[in-house]
C-alpha cells in the first residue's frame, strides 16, 4: 500500500491551511446586506448618542436640588410650566421650583438636570406637582453620550453583525459598512462509482452526496458556492475542472479522488495548475486520513475523503473554522459511556445530545463508520486528542454542535 | 397611570400566541433550497441503502469460513481471482478458496460474505494471498440496507434540515421535498420622534433603529421580511399601514406605539380590522411590559416596545422561539454577581460569556436599562423566571445566546 506524502496532526494542517487561506476583499454594503457578514475594519462612532439628555422614564423633568427633603410624609411642591412633546426640543425651561412633564426618552428641558417617575408624584389641581421622594442630580436621565460617545471604536474589525449590532449602527445613521466578500468556493465531486442524485444507481454505484452536503454546509457558513458537474476518476478530467473552479472561486472542495488508488493523478492533477504545491496529504486524523490540503498560487484547494460521513465531518472540522468567524456552537455534557482511541491520532466522535436530570450528556453514536443515519441523528461531535487515549464514561467532554 | 388591559406572564403570552400562531403552507423545493427549511411530513426511505453489501475497507471479499484459523504463524492462503472495480457489479464469482481485490465502496461479489484489510495479507506471486487473521461473516462489510432501510421513516415532520440531513436525502435520491413555507413577517416602527436612520436627528429625535434590528433578527429565523416606511404617532396612519401589512404578511411586528399615550389608539387600529381580537397588552416582563398580542383573523400582530433594546429582548424571549424550530443555544455558566429581580416578574438580563478557568462565567450587562451598547456587547441573556427573588453570584446558570 503507497505510504502518504505526508502524515500531519490535525492541528498542524489547520495551521497551515489558516496561514494559506486567501486573501480576501471588502465590499460596501447597505447595513441590512451586512447581516451575518463580518466587518472588514474597525468602526468608529461619528456622534453621541444619545445625542441629548434625555429621560428614561415618564414624569416631571426638575434641578434635582427641588426635590430634596421630598417624602411621603412631607411632600414637595413644584409648579408645572408645561409638557416636553416626543421628537421634538423643548422651548420651556424649568427654573427654581418649576418642572415639566416628560415622557420616557424625551429631551430635558434647559434648567432641568433629573426626572422624577410620575408614580412619586402627585398632580394638585392644574400646576402643582407634589414630590414624594428626593432625585439626585442625573436620575433617571441618559446624559448625552451615554451610550456610545463620539469618536468611541464601537466595533472592531472582525466582528461578525448580528440584529443588536446592526441596531447600534442604524442608531449612529451608519447606513454602510465594510464588510469581509464572502469566500467563493467551488464543490467538485469526484469518483467512478458517484452518479447524480436524481439518477437511480446501478449495482455498485452510489449517488452523489458531497455535492449536495458540503453545498448545505458552506451555505450555512455564509460562503457562496458554485457546484460543478461530477468528474470520473480521469486525469484530464479532473484537471481542466479543477482549473476552471481554481479561477472562478477561492478555494476548492474536492470530495473523493484523494484516497489510495486515484490519489497519484488528484494530486498530479493539482500540481499541473501554475504555482502549486501540496500542503499535506494524509492526516493522523479518524475519519478522514487521506485529506489532502494544496496552495494553487493563493488559493486553496482541500481533497476531502470520498466517504460522505468521513467528507462532512473533516468539512466540520477543518474547514468550517476557517470560512466562518462566527462563535463556535460549544457545550459541555458528561460521556456516557468509555470511548477507546488511538493515541497519536485525532479522534472526531459523532454523538447525540440526551438531557438527563444531572444536566446533558453526550451519548457516542457508534456502529459501523460511514453510515450517513447516524451522522444525521447526531447533534454534534466530540474531539479526542492526539495526545490522548480515550475518555472514560461520566467525564465532561465539550461538544462541538454542527 | 392608566392600566394595562390584562398584564399576564411570560409563560402564558407566549402559549397564547404559540396557540394562534398563523397555520404554514407546505412548499415543494428541490433539495438544496430546502436546507435550513423545516420538513412539514414524515419522510420515507424509497429504497434501501446501501443498495447492495458494500466492502468498508481496501482489500479482499472472501468467504469468512475460508479465514478460519489464520493466523501470523499459520496464514492461511487464497487464489485471487480478480478485481471488483469500483460503481460497477462485479462479474466474477468467490468459490471456496477464493478471493477478489475490493476497494472500499466496492461491491462484494457473489459466494463471498466478508472482507478483511489489505494490511492482514500479503501476496506472494500474482494470484496467491496469505490472510493473517481471521475474519468473521459480515466483517468489513456494509450490509444492504444497514444505514437505511425500504419504508423506514427517515426524518419526522418538524425536523430542521441542515448538511447532514440534506445529505442523508441526496444519498435517498430525494431531490425534491415538503417544507414549510417561511412565515411572511411584515416590519412597522411608529413614533412622532423617529425618523429614517439615513437622516441626521434634530433634537430629541432618533433614528428608526428597530426596523433595522428586527429585520436582521428575522432574516437569521428564516422568514421572508417585509419593512414598511415610518408610522408617526397618528390613528388613520397607523391603521392603514396595518391594514396593508395585514393583507401582505402572515405576522406583523409592530414597535412603538404600546406604551402609555399612544397605546390607546394602537389598540384601536388593531381592533378595527376585521376579527380582531387582543390576546394581551401588557406582560410581567422586565424589559418589554407594555407588549401588545392582537389576532386579526388567522393572523398576529405583536406590538413590540418601541425602545430599541426592549423591542429586541422581546423579540429574542417570544418571537424568536416562534418564528424557528431550530435548536436554541444554550449554555451553562457560573453567575459572576448577585442578582435581584422582583418575584411576580419574569426578568431577562443580557449577559457576556467570560471564560475562566473553572469554566464559562456569565457577567450580566447591568447599567441604565436601553443602553444600545450593552446589547450588542452581549452574548445572550439569562432568564429569571416569575417565581424567583433573584439569584446568587457563584449559582449555575443557563445562558441562552443570541
Amino acid at each position: 500500500m503507497p505510504e502518504f506524502l505526508q502524515v500531519l496532526t490535525y492541528h498542524q494542517a489547520l495551521q497551515i491551511l489558516e496561514k494559506n487561506m486567501p486573501p480576501r476583499e471588502t465590499e460596501y454594503l447597505p447595513l441590512l446586506g451586512c447581516n451575518q457578514r463580518v466587518l472588514a475594519s474597525d468602526i468608529t462612532s461619528p456622534e453621541d448618542m444619545p445625542a441629548f439628555d434625555r429621560s428614561t422614564v415618564d414624569g416631571y423633568a426638575v434641578r434635582a436640588a427641588d426635590t430634596f427633603g421630598s417624602s411621603e410624609s412631607l411632600p414637595g411642591m413644584l409648579s408645572l410650566t408645561g409638557e416636553v412633546l416626543m421628537g421634538s426640543k423643548p422651548i420651556l425651561r424649568v427654573g427654581r421650583g418649576q418642572c415639566a412633564w416628560i415622557p420616557t426618552g424625551g429631551m430635558l428641558p434647559e434648567g432641568s438636570n433629573a426626572a422624577i417617575m410620575v408614580e412619586y408624584t402627585e398632580k394638585l389641581g392644574l400646576d402643582t406637582i407634589l414630590t414624594y421622594r428626593p432625585v439626585a442630580p442625573g436620575e433617571n436621565v441618559m446624559q448625552k453620550g451615554e451610550d456610545v460617545s463620539q469618536g468611541e471604536v464601537v466595533f472592531r474589525r472582525g466582528k461578525v453583525l448580528k440584529a443588536q449590532e446592526i441596531g447600534l449602527l442604524a442608531s449612529l445613521g451608519l447606513v454602510r459598512l465594510p464588510v469581509f466578500e464572502a469566500y467563493r468556493i467551488g464543490v467538485i465531486s469526484t469518483g467512478d462509482e458517484v452518479i447524480p442524485v436524481d439518477q437511480i444507481p446501478l449495482p455498485g454505484q452510489v449517488r452523489d452526496v458531497n455535492s449536495f452536503a458540503l453545498a448545505a454546509a458552506l451555505e450555512a457558513s455564509g460562503a457562496v458556492v458554485q457546484l460543478y458537474p461530477l468528474i470520473k476518476d480521469d486525469y484530464s478530467c479532473l484537471r481542466q475542472a479543477l482549473e476552471k473552479a481554481w479561477h472562478e472561486n477561492d478555494l476548492i472542495l474536492m470530495s473523493g479522488g484523494s484516497s489510495v488508488g486515484v490519489a497519484d493523478f488528484s494530486l498530479q492533477a493539482i500540481l499541473s495548475l501554475p504555482d502549486a504545491e501540496v500542503l499535506f496529504h494524509g492526516l493522523a486524523v479518524k475519519p478522514g486520513k487521506p485529506t489532502i490540503g494544496a496552495r494553487v498560487g493563493r488559493k486553496l484547494i482541500i481533497g476531502l475523503p470520498g466517504h460522505p460521513v468521513s467528507a462532512l465531518m473533516i468539512f466540520y472540522t477543518m474547514c468550517a473554522p476557517l470560512i466562518s468567524s462566527a462563535a463556535v456552537n460549544q457545550v459541555k455534557a458528561r460521556l456516557t459511556i468509555n470511548l477507546a482511541s488511538q493515541a497519536g491520532r485525532d479522534d472526531f466522535v459523532p454523538v447525540q445530545l440526551l438531557s438527563a436530570p444531572g444536566g446533558p450528556e453526550a451519548q457516542p453514536l457508534l456502529g459501523k463508520s460511514g453510515l450517513m443515519s447516524i451522522l444525521a441523528r447526531a447533534d454534534g461531535y466530540i474531539h479526542l486528542p492526539y495526545e490522548q487515549q480515550g475518555i472514560k464514561g461520566g467525564e465532561i467532554v465539550t461538544v462541538t454542535r454542527f
